[in-house]
């Protein structure tokens, strides 16, 4: 294959932590010399695909074939300390609580031991013709168990 | 001068909320038809800024020559609805706690009277050397009021 | 209709130019201060679809009904002087080549009669079902002439 | 340190080329299911900085410390077969023409053996204080050849 690397992995922690790399480039970066407020979501949604991915969960193929997914319906951030470009960082993601519908994760961000930001996100669980909120199926439920 | 047109305005209503227009481009929608969620923040930060504008401050200027300016301390966003392509929107802005150093805004984002999404912001008014809290300038904050 | 403000309107000039307004703001910008290079296409994205919205095309229908729309085969920008935060600019559009199948457009943004960059562009009539090339129906084409 | 992963990292190949792993998230994507025409230069512009990196160069250093950077001044792309959500892509970057002021790069976009995108981008090394081309430092010369 073509100029092939390495994938781009996130970690699972015995404590239910899931643990994903950001690096931070001149795209997310603006003119204040930090990172622009709005992309700190962007890579709460990659650790998000990746600890779903980790777990066996294919948002593509969902989205495809079967026309559900999960949309964010309410988050919270709070921000800490501003990252800069250059910064390698993680995001992780964590389920603090699981229902029919719905769930919730917290994520923070962090350059070593240093909180960026933290996240509360809910996601609801909807069906993609109608857009409403759907039941969880039970194959997904157990993998997020 | 080069094919100039209207620049784009808000309008400040009588209940002191301000109103800013937002178009919705391909580039502000994902592979779910839908905007992506992240960008809501930007077109929040757009109205913040015309509104702003509109009173009179210059955040380039206060960025350039003071090194002061606002930034966000926290946000949270309740998605009711989602955008789509080429939908035309009205984001809203109003001050609901002003403090000597920090403020509080409620956003709205419409497509005629349907709501998108609601957003509350916490701004924090920072020098940018040291990123400390500092208060509001007395011209500033008679601005604001 | 709730805190309704006068929507964004590009303006086409009588050597069939079209124009349209482009504002600065920190989503826009970098550390580097100025504006990110990718976003120039953004912008050059907006310009264009306003085109065919004045000219009467709802690419948004053509998508959603038709399966079928323009898509970029291939562009060059070349950056001039860089665009700031705050800047107010007119992104320009204008056909250069209309083929059965394709089109080329020639592209300029503007701080007042400064060159910020120019854009050439080539878009490709598709449908969407195959992302095969298809011949631009009458009635779009005439509508482009 | 908190939830540590492993960096994500390049790979410099035995022709000089060198290759950075992308991946295709909800945010890279647009209302037409593919990835938005823009963010194809926000990937070359990540291989291109960790290309530097991998050299020994540290942009932030440069921005901060020297007020010298390397700048777009001209790029093409052209687009070949759309990237899609979840997909796993590889970037390359190699330097095909290098002179005092100014180098050319070639970067290629692949999905295992399929070319997404190319592009040719012209940078020119600038001094931030006043924009203008400066001559690229001997020690960075040396790190380039």
């Amino acid at each position: 294959m073509a100029y092939e690397t390495a994938p781009i992995c996130g970690k699972l922690f015995a404590d239910k932590t899931f643990s994903f790399p950001i690096r931070i480039y001149y795209e997310d970066t603006d003119a204040g010399g930090i990172v622009y407020y709005a992309n700190y979501l962007r890579y709460a949604e990659r650790a998000r695909t990746e600890f779903l991915r980790h777990l066996g969960l294919n948002q593509q193929e969902m989205l495809a074939k079967q026309k559900i997914g999960f949309v964010v319906h309410n988050c919270s951030i709070t921000y800490k300390t501003p990252a800069k470009l250059d910064d390698a960082l993680n995001m992780t993601c964590k389920i603090t609580e699981l229902k029919g519908a719905s769930l919730k994760m917290e994520q923070k961000l962090y350059r070593q031991d240093t909180l960026i930001c933290n996240i509360e996100v809910t996601l609801v669980f909807l069906s993609l013709n109608n857009m409403r909120p759907s039941k969880i199926p039970p194959e997904i439920f157990n993998l997020l168990q």
